[in-house]
C-alpha cells in the first residue's frame, strides 16, 4: 500500500504547490524575503514611520458560501472575499494590512481547483498590497466529500497604538452606513436553506427581480472598504468602524461601544437590496432574525462625530463611495431599531 | 424559518465563545491589547532587542489525525499538536513564536467540543509563551457530519534579518535528528487506512508492542523542539533545521539545502519506533514510502558544523534531549539513504 491508495496524492501535492507558487509571487514586493514552500514565510515590515507599532490579526472562513461555490463550480470568487473579509476585519482596529496567509483543505487533491481558489486569495492580496506570504493546502478524505472543500485565511497589519480604533466613541456620534454587494460571507446556510429548499430555485436560475441568476448574486464578492476608509483613518475621522459580519448589526456594532452606549439604527435610511427580502419572504424570516443573520444592504458602519460628518461624506463621495446616516450612538446597550 | 432551523446555532456559538475567551485570557501577557471577540487581536511586540526584525508565519493543519480523535473521543489534544506544529516551523527559519490564532470549523457548534479542542490550543499557547489572541469557530452544517470538525493554525514570529536559518550550509555538515512521539501530525491517512481497514484495529484495541491502545499511540503530542533548540539558535550553533512533516525525509530535508547539496541518511542511526514498523508491515508499505510520509521516530533535524557538534550535543544533552547523528550533507541533490 502507499499514501496514494490511501487518499493522499503527493505528485497532485506538489502540482499545486506549484501553481500556488507562482500565483502568490504575483502578490510579493521587497518585504517579503521568502517563496512559497518554505517552512515559514518571511515578512520584513517597514515600521519607521511608527512610534509604538501594535501587530493586528484576525482569521476568518467564508463559511458555507463555499457550498454555493461548489455548486456553481465558481472557485475563484471565494478566495477573493476571503481576503477582504480580513482585510475589513482588522481595518476596524484601525490597521492596514502587512500580510495574508491561507489554509486549503479539500477531500481530493485537484491542481486545478487549487489554482482557482488560489487565484482568488491573489488577485486580492495583489488589490490590498497585502502578499500572500504562505499557507497550507491539505487533502482530507474522509473529513470532506471528494468535491467539497474548506478555506481559511489569516491575515497580519499593523496600526500606531494611540490611533487603533475605536478612539473617543461618545452619545451622539453618528453611524454611516456603507453598502455592502450581497451577503458578503454571513447567513449563507439559511440564504441556502430558503432559496435552494425552501423556493426549489438551483444556482442557475434566473431571476429578474435580482437582475442575475441566484448563484451569481450569492457569489457577488466581499467588499472591502479600505480603499474607501483609509484617508479618513490617515486623517483621524473615524471614532469606530464596525465590519457587519455574523450576527448583524445586534451581534457587532455593540462590540465597538464603550459600556453604557448602544445604537439606534433607522431602518428605513437605506434600501435594503432585493436578495435579502427575496430570502426572508421565502423563508417567512422575522425582521429581527433578518437584522441579526445578514447586513440588510450595509457591510460596513463608520462611527463618526457630528461635527465630521460633512467633511467624512464629502471624502466617501470622491473616493465613489456611497454612504447613508443610519442611526445614532445612544446612552443604554444593544441595538434599538426605528423605522 | 430562523437561522438556528437552518443549521446555525447562534446561542451556542456565543457560550462557545465565552469558554474561548477564559481560556484564551490564561495566555496572555502584557503585548495582548485585546480580549478573543475583537476583530482582530492586538498584540503589541517588543522589539527593542532587534536591529532588522522579520517577522515569520506559518499556517497549518492536523491533517487526518483529526479523525483519530474523534474516533477516540478526546478533542484536547490535536490543538496541542497543532501549536506545535507551527512552533515548529517557524523555529526551523530561526523565529520565536509572538502570537498564534486558531480556526475551528464543525458541522455542529456544541460549546463542550469546542472548548476542549481549544484547551489543547492554549496549553501549548501558554507553554511556549505564543498568546493565543484571536480565531474563528465556524458552524458549517454541510460541510462538516454532524461530529466532524477541521482545525487550522496560524502563527507569527520574529527572527533577527542576518540570523534567520538556514545559513551557511556546507558539504561535510552533520545532520543530528532528534525523536518524534509518534507519526506528529503526518501520514495519518495511510496510517488509519493500514491500522483499522487492513489490520482490522480499533483505537481502544491495546498492542503490547506499542504499550498502549492503537489511539492513544496515534494521538501522541507532536512534539515541540523549542526549548531544546533555542539555547543553541541564540549561540549561533545551528546552520539549518528540518521540521520532518508532510513529505517526510525527502519531502522535507532538500527545502533547507542550498542548490547542489543533498543529504546522505544512514538509517540505522536511530531506532525506528514499533508504531512505524507495524504500519509498515501491516500495510506492506514499501521502505522508501515509508521514508516519504512519516517521520520514522526524527521529528526535526538540525543541521550543524562538525566542529561545534560537541557542544551541540552536550547542550541538548542539558536539555534532556536525546539526539542521533543521522547523516550528513553531501554534494548532489535529494537524500540518499544507507543502512
Amino acid at each position: 500500500m502507499d499514501y496514494r491508495e490511501a487518499g493522499v496524492d503527493i505528485g497532485a501535492a506538489d502540482a499545486a504547490k506549484n501553481r500556488i507558487k507562482a500565483l502568490a509571487r504575483g502578490t510579493f514586493d521587497a518585504r517579503v524575503l521568502t517563496e512559497i514552500g518554505s517552512f515559514g514565510g518571511m515578512f520584513r515590515p517597514d515600521l519607521s514611520s511608527y512610534r509604538d507599532p501594535v501587530l493586528v490579526a484576525s482569521t476568518d472562513g467564508v463559511g458555507t458560501k463555499i457550498k454555493v461555490a461548489i455548486a456553481a463550480g465558481v472557485h475563484d470568487t471565494v478566495g477573493y472575499d476571503l481576503v477582504a473579509h480580513c482585510v475589513n476585519d482588522i481595518l476596524v482596529q484601525g490597521a492596514l494590512p502587512l500580510f495574508f496567509l491561507d489554509y486549503v483543505a479539500l477531500g481530493r487533491m485537484d491542481p486545478l481547483r487549487v489554482e482557482q481558489i488560489v487565484r482568488g486569495f491573489a488577485r486580492a492580496c495583489a488589490e490590498f498590497s497585502c502578499p500572500l506570504i504562505g499557507g497550507e493546502t491539505a487533502e482530507m478524505p474522509g473529513t470532506y466529500a471528494e468535491d467539497d472543500y474548506d478555506v481559511a485565511g489569516f491575515i497580519v497589519g499593523v496600526v500606531e497604538k494611540d490611533r487603533a480604533l475605536p478612539r473617543g466613541v461618545k452619545e451622539g456620534d453618528l453611524l454611516l452606513g456603507l453598502p455592502s454587494e450581497g451577503l458578503h460571507t454571513n447567513g449563507y446556510s439559511l440564504a441556502r436553506k430558503v432559496l435552494f429548499d425552501t423556493l426549489g430555485y438551483r444556482v442557475d436560475t434566473e431571476l429578474p427581480e435580482l437582475g442575475s441568476s441566484v448563484g451569481r448574486a450569492l457569489l457577488a464578492a466581499h467588499r472591502s472598504y479600505l480603499s474607501a476608509l483609509e484617508p479618513l483613518l490617515q486623517r483621524d475621522k473615524l471614532r469606530a468602524l464596525v465590519h457587519v459580519t455574523g450576527g448583524g448589526f445586534p451581534g457587532n456594532i455593540p462590540r465597538v461601544l464603550p459600556k453604557g452606549l448602544g445604537a439606534r439604527v433607522r431602518r428605513s435610511a437605506w434600501p435594503v437590496p432585493p436578495l435579502f427580502r427575496l430570502i426572508q419572504r421565502g423563508g417567512g424570516v422575522g425582521e429581527e432574525e433578518m437584522y441579526r443573520t445578514f447586513n440588510m444592504g450595509i457591510g460596513m458602519i463608520a462611527v463618526v462625530s457630528p461635527s465630521d460628518l460633512h467633511e467624512v461624506e464629502h471624502s466617501l463621495e470622491r473616493r465613489g463611495e456611497t454612504s447613508f446616516v443610519i442611526g445614532s450612538v445612544i446612552g443604554g446597550d444593544g441595538v434599538a431599531y426605528e423605522d
